[in-house]
């Protein structure tokens, strides 16, 4: 049996991507749609099997068959049964049995991954992790996710559902309030939405009144993106807020470091884009708060690998988790 | 060749400790003496020397012989080295060739291992950690020392000389100042210099101004155990800094728990006879911040080992470490 190729899909709650990978990471090809959760979740199963169909297809016209499909989702897993435990960005989706949903339709194995392992086990393999065996990621998105890569491989933990939840680590008892209900997280300061928060802080308390970032918090349309923007222009506001992304991730990872005992990170996620305007505090924080290393041997790496990251690790997760079935014998040569 | 006894020692600030233990962790004999830093390092290792070697006549008069020693130390080591980098109560050891110097004068193979480190492969062999793969551990003394065991082994991260460094996680950036230059480590928080500190604090500010606390601190005879005391008796100053051990210590295993992806630890550690103090303020801290786990599925445990752990561990350690050799090639059966 053809194992070689695979369906990688990273679920966001803005845009569901799917993509034909083949084992050792080469896209073949990919599609976007929108996620569109408030459209109710069977929904949403729908047009996603619509395009996990048309890679099948693809696949098919190439005289191959998809051996399995991974789907990175944030959250807690229960990847035994493959259901989303809880997912922050979609909360319909919790308790949902998206796996065996998809299975059904699809005949082909279907696999839950963690988006943030997805990215570790992709960067991993292709990236910015290539060649090093101990690192930590962090994905900076509308939250913060993570993960570990020990000797080479993803750490599980023990199996719980999640493992390298970084986001959710408190950083500073005294800091703003996250979205799961903690102060402090490393999710609260570094994440898109803390860079949101942190402008309609600034026009709630009237330090901001007029400009861009002004404009758009009231129309509703502010992003990370616009926010960067307007720190690369100078906005003292927006500066600040990337200055204190870098601090609090430095203060994390000075932690993570010393805990560990290593000394590689890389950081994905969409608010990586802003690695100018926050790359330099990073360092300065690590170097302040690591007492067990020297700033020079502590290697903090950007993404290599961007969206496509979570597409080729959930479906080399895929091809590792579901194995061959030769004459009914199971067969996993790697 | 005899390889299942062995030397265990745990160098301490105040005590070194040493005894003849067998490869599976049973303690045949042990001594204790000073450690008395003040008098030189080379007085300090002709005393070691002397401990080590009435254990080696001790086995000889068993008919067996000693086939390596492990010695745990607090700090950063350099272990393929045999040399103490950076220890923070045995300052005028740091640089020092300590394995090498032990190694000529005993004829015996020397390993120098963490301390903390130690503690955590003895409870693993017999104690708290017995049975459960993945664990941290924290040893609260007069700093905060720690180890994880994933996997039932050991983690010693990319071999820099640390892991497990948790008193030095930064848990409180406005957090009281550390023996380290950084302010709010755990080890600030939760140590026994952490609870002096906290006393003194209230002496000089002046909360504190009668009683057997204000006492010992004027005639600089405090101790954990007093405070302990005195906290046990009901003593508002001494039971809230237990409770700030046990907040702090919350805090930090819950972003442990949430990043490794795992659900138990293990507390030894002189402030650890504390336990009926803070075992309570850390359990509601723990539920607090930990927003991955039930409350229910966390599980801290109280050292079973107590002083025997690191003697017990440094010991296994050495004997993993130190291969036999039959004639001339390397064997190693564990």
């Amino acid at each position: 049996m053809d194992r070689d190729i695979l369906i990688g899909g990273d679920i966001g709650g803005t845009h569901m991507r799917v993509a034909l990978v083949e084992r050792h990471g080469r896209i073949l090809h990919q599609s976007r749609a929108a996620t569109d959760v408030q459209a109710g979740v069977p929904d949403v199963v729908k047009r996603l099997v619509r395009q996990c169909l048309e890679m099948m297809e693809m696949a098919h016209r190439m005289g191959r068959r998809v051996h399995a499909i991974g789907l990175g989702v944030a959250g807690k897993l229960d990847r035994r049964n493959g259901a989303v435990l809880f997912s922050p960005n979609l909360p319909p989706m919790n308790g949902y049995p998206l796996a065996g949903d998809l299975r059904r339709a699809l005949s082909v194995p279907v696999v839950l991954e963690n988006d943030a392992d997805s990215f570790g086990v992709g960067e991993s393999l292709l990236g910015a992790g290539r060649g090093i065996p101990n690192w930590i990621g962090l994905t900076l998105g509308t939250g913060v996710g993570g993960c570990i890569i020990l000797s080479g491989r993803l750490w599980r933990g023990d199996e719980l559902g999640f493992s390298g939840e970084f986001g959710h680590m408190v950083i500073d008892p005294q800091g703003p309030l996250c979205a799961c209900g903690l102060k402090g997280c490393l999710e609260a300061h570094a994440s898109s939405s803390a860079l949101k928060q942190g402008v309609r802080a600034a026009v709630a308390c009237g330090r901001l009144s007029s400009g861009p970032l002004h404009a758009a918090c009231l129309s509703n349309a502010l992003t990370s993106e616009l926010i960067h923007h307007q720190a690369c222009l100078g906005d003292e506001l927006a500066r600040e807020l990337f200055h204190r992304v870098g601090w609090t991730l430095g203060l994390a990872i000075a932690g993570l470091f010393s805990g560990l005992g290593i000394r590689h990170a890389v950081i994905g996620g969409g608010v990586s884009n802003g690695w100018d305007q926050f790359i330099e505090p990073l360092m300065d924080s690590l170097a302040r708060h690591c007492s067990m290393l020297e700033p020079a041997d502590m290697v903090i790496r950007r993404s290599e690998l961007g969206d496509d990251a979570a597409l080729i690790g959930s479906a080399h997760l895929a091809w590792l988790e579901v194995p061959a079935v030769v004459n009914g014998l199971e067969s996993h040569t790697e």
